[in-house]
């Protein structure tokens, strides 16, 4: 089971208005919106995929990292924290 | 005419490809894909979104700010630079 | 104990580097350095500071999260999980 | 002259608070801080850090890409929104 699983109809109704901002996107280039006002949509985008992430790496860590740590699997344990790291990682640097 | 007018084509195709990596996403959160993956396309995502911004903020510099310096509007030009700072820091803090 | 307490004397020791870093800048700026150099200082000064604070909360997730998980005290586990989560968020808008 | 010329003061004394933020950073560690006051502290650094680097780029687009578009040497002030390009992408990433 995914850590989000729990709050997946949430995550799905998220991705589906971040798809309209993208779309709004393209529809801003293709009637040549001024280029300042693409940005502040694409900000805003941006943000919207970003608190996405940082709420599934929440889920990862709450439910993932710690059920591994209950169930006394150490190395299991430290494989996860592992990945959160790299995953918070490629999140600040994206 | 908005200062990407030259690229428009391949910005679009750069959303759309983008607008399919949100739908990848609804299909990975739909099919409970681990969350780790989740978050490696979304950093992928967010690193293609960000990169569309930098390319329209050079081609706003490029064009608009520097049209407005050579036409000797010091007023507009100055006016655009702000526009595009505030631009880059929202960039920054998205 | 702090979670990075096994590698406090390598956290000093990249602090002190990031600490020379800034006393850099000043020189540069004192010295009128092109604005492009002093710039690809700051962001080589910000990445040191950026892999410092993701080491820091790996610590985190790592001693004082599962360690809060295995000692069975599952509110104090989600509420470390819920202080990194609100890091993170900082960083990435930081 | 660097495009920064006219606020140097202000930025030197800005970089003295950066200086300062770093040291305090190191006094936390020595101290055993916990964690995430440690993480607060690091993202109030560069977001100062990051604040510094949007104004150094304001000022070189405003005088030093303006500076050569004005002049009417064209070769010049592409090189310069390279530059400047370049320089948010390092920004953007760090």
């Amino acid at each position: 089971m995914a850590g989000y699983a729990m709050n997946k109809d949430d995550y799905l109704k998220r991705l589906a208005r971040i798809e309209g901002q993208v779309r709004g996107l393209r529809r801003q280039v293709e009637e040549d919106t001024y280029c300042i006002d693409v940005l502040t949509q694409i900000s805003a985008t941006s943000a919207a995929l970003r608190s996405l992430a940082v709420g599934l790496l929440d889920e990862h860590i709450r439910h993932c990292v710690t059920e591994a740590a209950i169930g006394d699997d150490q190395e299991e344990a430290n494989r996860k924290v592992t990945e959160a790291t790299k995953a918070i990682e490629r999140l600040v640097r994206s």
